[in-house]
């Protein structure tokens, strides 16, 4: 999408600098706007543990241009099977990092040495170029759900959104963020609730900026507030993301996903939730029990980085001294409370009779 | 409650420095435990507004010290009548302020000027007097159901609060968090998670502040956790506060309490909200349209404080410069989601004829 006017992806080679690997360090939006230069594995790796990459599918994307950069310094099958079980345990509850490097490894591992390396830049372009295109499908879909709002009512129509599901969370137009976008650009008046999205502030800290330099019209909460909005008819409708679904429809999504999943329930407004089918784990049945929940630093939950009125952009201390604080970083949403999912096929329902007949390969 | 081993109210009267009121500065804790001398009706009304003095019950009794101070200043029926409206609109949803105002109005009209001024003190004192008696009840009452829980299960009773509906909040003891404190006292093997609340970060700032120093073991978590918690098993009983209850059972609280009740239901753990009477709107049946639900300024949800690295306590932007915030400060929960309500007679469902038989004197 675009900044200010210039259109980017929020991954891409560059071949005139030795194939490097460029993204934005996610961890420095909004304060600033820095490119990164990834031109090893395990810089890779830590972008992604680091979460300077972030959201499921760009961290697939990144991961697949990490074993490149791997076989660009060691093209033998022995590092690539080492290194990427190196980035595979980068992120441990994102699917699409598994799924990108085992697509990766089935494509390279009867290549020959000689082409590995650049037979793995072509596959995970591939990788790329599918991801936009399966978000641009998503937003297709996810439109037209977003257009009947507004031809039933007047004024604009209200979203709410939890977490960044943008397209820096992907390679571009995002995904819970792709109707949105796609609405945005049809001239349909909307709106946008941004949910902060404590502890880690992707709410707040990325898709206010990525919807306010696309010029998309956004108001900021607290996480706290969505249901009170629900109550008072203020969210025609809710769009996220996922971490990962299971083939019962169940969604692994940021913290939090799940209160504002049992708020438009009790409130009847429509929760769907946007994710490219390399997103669903038909291994898991029950989501709830079956998709580990990873538990990140404490600090992550009692420091906060902020700008100062001087301009310096710096930590600071949020809870008292000592206090020990928990951060599990995902909850599980039953599929009950799902209305549906907007998938790059089509939309359908949170069940496995509806995902099986959606993905019959799979089922 | 104690601090550090020695025992304080939330505010008292100090006679040796002509009949001022302190209380301590809870928008600078917990980085620094500083006590205010108020010592006119203004400054009374301005620690209310700026919530240097917060927690329905705290700021009806601060309200009704704050007619003390404009009485010594000025004993005419006339000045009391303008002072108490001026005090009635520090805060517009807490019912407690306008209950405080009514009866020192009520005590204090038929007294002559020369005696007005040492009636209102008599009278203030008799309403923090009545408040601790009143927390010090529903700690009584709610400890009960801790003792049950911990009866059968081995391990910690774990608990979950938001916001701080603790001694800080009322005049000692608490409304939430008194049967926790009661059930420490008792030796019981209770765990708190401590919602952090934000935007005003009073679960983070003061929960965690007055439980530590009281030597209650408890954990902060983010407001997006609780329903993971509950989903997982983690919480036997919620315990919250209420800024107003509706004659139904509707219960105004800090916003996000109804996202919690939401969970809690979901989950089958028990959902309590601790409120003494005066906390009971009778004049309201339906919480939902009926309670009035303040807006804060949007700098509340977009600057943050903490303490950096260098000791200094600073606000910091936590989002991008020009972005939208919206700040509604309460929601309300339905009846139909509250187990019940832990007042100072004792407990009972959260519904209109429990309600009038625990209190027939205003059903």
């Amino acid at each position: 999408m675009k900044i200010d006017g210039t259109p980017y992806r929020s991954v891409w080679v560059d071949q005139e600098d030795g194939w490097t690997i460029r993204i934005f360090d996610q961890t420095r939006l909004p304060w600033a706007l820095e490119i990164l230069r990834l031109s090893t594995v395990a810089q890779a790796a830590h972008a992604i543990r680091t979460m300077q990459a972030r959201g499921a599918p760009l961290i697939g994307a990144v991961a697949a241009y990490g074993l490149c950069l791997a076989l660009r310094a060691d093209p033998s099958r022995d590092a690539m099977e080492r290194d990427a079980a190196m980035l595979r345990e980068a992120r441990p509850t994102a699917v699409n990092l598994a799924w990108a490097i085992d697509r990766m490894l089935a494509a390279l591992r009867q290549v020959p040495d000689a082409s590995r390396s650049r037979a793995a830049y072509a596959e995970a372009a591939a990788i790329a170029d599918e991801d936009v295109a399966q978000c641009e499908a998503i937003g297709r879909h996810g439109v037209a759900m977003i257009e009947a709002i507004a031809r039933r009512k007047s004024g604009p129509v209200n979203l709410l959104t939890h977490c960044n599901a943008g397209w820096l969370a992907t390679v571009d137009w995002g995904t819970a963020l792709a109707p949105m976008y796609m609405a945005h650009e049809r001239g349909i008046d909307l709106h946008v609730w941004v949910d902060e999205t404590r502890p880690r502030n992707q709410g707040a800290l990325l898709t206010t900026w990525e919807l306010g330099r696309h010029g998309v019209p956004h108001t900021m909460v607290v996480d706290n507030a969505g249901g009170h909005l629900m109550q008072h008819g203020q969210v025609d409708m809710v769009i996220v993301g996922a971490d990962r679904v299971a083939r019962s429809g169940d969604v692994a999504n940021k913290i939090g996903t799940y209160l504002k999943a049992l708020a438009a329930h009790d409130n009847g407004v429509p929760f769907w939730v946007a994710a490219p089918s390399s997103t669903i784990d038909w291994a898991i049945s029950d989501g709830v029990t079956g998709i580990p929940i990873e538990e990140r630093p404490a600090t992550e939950v009692t420091v906060m980085t902020g700008r100062a009125l001087d301009g310096a952009v710096l930590p600071v201390r949020i809870v008292p001294t000592a206090t020990p604080a928990a951060n599990p970083a995902f909850d599980v949403t039953p599929a009950r409370l799902v209305t549906g999912l907007i998938t790059e096929r089509g939309c359908c329902a949170a069940n496995p009779a509806a995902l099986a007949r959606l993905f019959p390969e799979y089922a």
